[in-house]
């Protein structure tokens, strides 16, 4: 009972001292990825640097408690900074208490929304993403992302929210480009994609065995911050107008009380339920990946509190929303981390890193910051998927596109929300015009099969209807219309059966649907019969009073429906005749 | 071409003299009942009498020029004016000019929707109410409607948007009581209801025959108000207290153009656009319910191009929204009506009677029009539902009573968006966990059961599922899952077969689902197959690389599958071998 609420009381249990060694070495990489990844992203969210490391703290032990994935790492992420970015500078102008404010107070929301699905068991709204939705908008998220981060390579101001104005504020300042940030930014940046694909195959071959070559080249942006501070200060960089990270403030993160104003809780809900959403969805994503490697489960609805729970504790100690990222995951992972303990050890090194470690990033320049992030999002941009889609479905590959265009065009918060909208506008409509066949029998068969792709043996007098679809409200008015069309074109036509055997449900809708149709085709003296209606659908008839005023019968095959009426000697339909249908259940 | 757009253009060509004379008919006595209607109505919004009046004569040519029913007629109804009342209220009082230019404005774009969503052939939004919703909307409508015209019959002034408002406004105000309205307001309403069950009957019973007999009874509201005017005069009721219409300024519509002012159309867009879906599915069942009678059929998206032009009609014409009726439409259709011309010929009545009868109804008293509202609403509560969709459906119960509640606690436009909602909540809820079953063959037949339901035979090392939903993005990360889950449970599992045979479509999502089920079961040396893929959905999976990455086969039928599987001698899958999928297309 307790334990699945608090799954740190299941593997605490067998917690022993190899498991321990494991975890603490993740730990330690992990740590060291994570602070240069901690500034970058405070930075994307336009937040004070030391806000990454803050969130990078008090929420990993969180999810340490409450998380059911055992190698996932939390802390801030690119996307999520980005759509802080945006919902607090629609509050108030960045480096103000107000913008540092907002972004505490999404955490706060975040964290209460997420712990609130968790408890309602309704992590299935994340269904509401679908995949080709995910994936534009992390692509346009990522194209927007490293877009923004080009005035810090180049060391001027710019804005904008969308990539239309973010292009047009970058082309009107390009003229104060600043040339020794450029010689910071663009070094930097080419560094650290080489160290992505040829520092792993370089460190092999001086010697290094496999997996220390990997775990190294995952250093490689400490060695970009490191060769960069040196250079700011051996060229004396800031005084020749490149911007460093300056002071930041040593110590544990703050206690602070998030803001109870409910003006502003009232402009923040939406987008913090979209980060929320989108938070989930990457989380648990990543964390069901990992996972399965190990044949282990999550439980999605767990880690909505888990993830609740750590934006909380963020709120609380003054940091910003997170949720679990890719890219140190999976260093975790490949560290080998066994339990969720690693990620609190990964605090207690950040924390170590907030009182020690701060006074040496002050000549950091931001370019550098800058260079990490552009490096890591661009991995983001998937240009394979539209093309994908294309081939397999015009419905997903619009969805997609759609998601795209206006995450670019309108910003992240229209962009997820044009997604949810365009998938579910799609599937519903094609919800309301489902597939459906007239059917006739293969020869020397039971089978029956679509008219039209096969050659089937019909009789004029007898209409089969194959519904491939549950008849639900979206498409009762269809069916309606379906059925009464293919009558009126067809005047022999004296029995309908509708084969019911792709119909998984029947809804209220559905029901009267086909009570009206049945009333219709019983003026004209039609009867309608069903066949092969399902088990649960049957059950579900029977409570009703639809089988009683049946025009016809309902048939357990439709070989027997078909072979019984079309030997109809022209008799009209007997209408309470259901004897049939009694004995189905 | 054109007539598609212009139905009028079909059916003018074979008019002739008889249809002229059934058509003036029907247009005579709708024209009697639509009088009262129209004022009343327009009472109802809130709105000067003559508005009433004003919308039911332009919008009725338009939508005889451009609708598809035969027998629908239009004009002010009782659900739409309380709309108008409740938006139009939230911009100014009722009685100033900014409350008839919200209606108006209503009317307006109202109409430009239908007509954009005409155009976009976009009729399948309108599945997006369901029968329960649609009938709980309706019902809570109907009880506040009465309820607000309780004042009325009262004499009192009273407010409110909701139920609990209304009564609480009405309580305070009771002392207030008029008893000269009470003495007026009773006796009309006691008499309505009597016409609507009691007048037929007796009216045979005197001699007259049925058709005459019902048609004579339909004209009890026009005694009702004939009677009561002649009372008030008689009596001098104006100096005694009770309200009166007053003067109705003469002359036909002025011609008006709608505001086109932006802040106004940002506050009003929300509810024209729920007006235009009520209103669009209200007058679409009354409309295919007439046509069924007479084995006609309308458009559902010429429809909404009528309804917008009667809209923009309205509009221009001083008048606010209007839609097909049912109580009118019904006497239409019985009255003989052929064509939609009887809608022009009861403009034409109309007509005349604002340029000659205003005068006449100087003295009618609001309390006269209050009962008729009470009557004609009261019929629209359903109390039999309710307990038919608790047996049928717990969902379908819970959307109904919840668009109850809603309506009556918050008012309409929350009611229907709550309505909309929460049956979309509930749709995509049991979409994202859909039946699957695991299933065995029946001893000596080809026919594969549900193990729970059924004494069926399986073998260990084969597990067969089938998936009773098409695989969308709404329960794609519940079909991995679920496979996973299953096969976890089962050790000696070593193939797996998703029987597709009620699988209607794969979208991507389910095939990213599919290829990381395939992927996952494929580390773990677990074969995956599908058996009885529909056609649609095999052309498409043909288009994608699954087939090819599939690590088992496609089998034509699930027998088949499971008598290879099942005598598989141990030997690993082999992970390209599909020759099956490509012979089956």
């Amino acid at each position: 009972m307790f334990s699945r609420y608090l799954p740190i009381l299941e593997w605490g249990r067998t917690y022993n001292r190899n498991v321990l060694t494991d975890d603490l070495m993740a730990a330690v990489i992990v740590t060291i990825m994570l602070i240069p990844q901690s500034l970058a992203y405070a930075l994307l969210a336009g937040l004070p640097p030391v806000v990454g490391l803050y969130a990078s703290i008090l929420p990993l032990v969180l999810y340490a408690v409450f998380g059911t994935s055992r190698t996932l790492a939390v802390g801030p992420v690119a996307v999520i900074s980005l759509m802080t970015a945006s919902a607090a500078g629609a509050i108030a102008e960045q480096g103000t208490a107000q913008y540092l404010e907002a972004a505490i107070t999404l955490a706060m929301l975040s964290g209460v929304m997420l712990a609130i699905l968790g408890i309602l068991r309704a992590g299935f709204l994340a269904n509401l993403l679908s995949h080709p939705v995910i994936s534009g908008f992390i692509t346009a998220s990522g194209i927007l992302i490293a877009t923004s981060q080009l005035k810090h390579i180049l060391g001027v101001t710019a804005g904008g929210d969308n990539w239309p104005d973010m292009l047009g504020s970058l082309a009107a300042s390009i003229d104060e480009t600043n040339g020794w940030t450029l010689a910071i930014g663009i070094p930097a940046t080419m560094f650290l994609f080489w160290v992505r694909k040829g520092a792993k195959p370089a460190l092999q071959k001086v010697g290094l065995p496999e997996r220390a070559a990997d775990m190294t080249a995952k250093a490689g942006p400490v060695v970009a911050v490191a060769l960069t501070i040196l250079a700011a200060i051996a060229f004396d960089l800031q005084d020749k107008g490149v911007n460093i990270v300056g002071a930041i403030p040593q110590g544990l993160p703050p206690f602070a009380v998030p803001s109870t104003d409910l003006a502003l809780i009232e402009q923040l809900w939406v987008p913090a339920l979209l980060i929320s959403i989108i938070g989930f969805v990457e989380s648990v994503s990543v964390a069901q990946t990992l996972a399965a490697k190990r044949r282990q489960r999550i439980s999605p609805d767990q880690e909505l509190i888990g993830l609740g729970a750590a934006n909380v504790a963020s709120a609380f100690s003054g940091g910003y929303p997170v949720t679990g990222g890719f890219a140190r995951s999976a260093v975790n992972f490949d560290a080998g981390a066994q339990t969720p303990a690693a990620g609190a050890y990964t605090a207690v090194g950040i924390a170590l890193a907030t009182l020690f470690l701060t006074p040496l990033l002050f000549s950091l320049p931001i370019a550098t910051l800058a260079a990490t992030i552009i490096v890591a999002v661009l991995s983001l941009v998937d240009l394979k998927t539209p093309g994908r889609l294309w081939r397999y479905s015009k419905a997903d590959f619009a969805a997609h596109i759609a998601t795209i265009a206006i995450t670019l065009i309108a910003g992240v918060e229209m962009g997820v929300i044009a997604g949810v909208v365009v998938g579910l506008l799609l599937y519903l409509w094609r919800a309301s015009r489902p597939h459906a066949a007239i059917v006739g029998r293969v020869p020397e068969t039971e089978h029956f099969r679509n008219v039209e792709r096969h050659e089937v043996f019909t009789v004029p007098h007898v209409l089969s209807i194959r519904i491939d679809e549950a008849l639900t409200y979206l498409n009762a008015r269809w069916l309606e219309e379906y059925v009464l069309e293919e009558v009126a074109e067809r005047p022999a036509v004296r029995h309908v059966i509708l084969m019911c055997s792709a119909v998984n449900a029947i809804d209220a809708s559905g029901l009267e649907s086909l009570e009206a149709i049945n009333h219709r085709l019983g003026d004209g003296g039609i009867g309608l019969h069903l066949s092969e209606v399902k088990g649960p659908v049957m059950d579900r008839l029977q409570r009703s009073h639809f089988l009683e005023e049946l025009n016809g019968q309902v048939f357990l095959s439709q070989s027997r429906a078909f072979e019984k009426l079309a030997s109809d000697d022209g008799a009209p339909p007997e209408p309470h005749d259901h004897y049939l249908a009694r004995g189905l259940i």
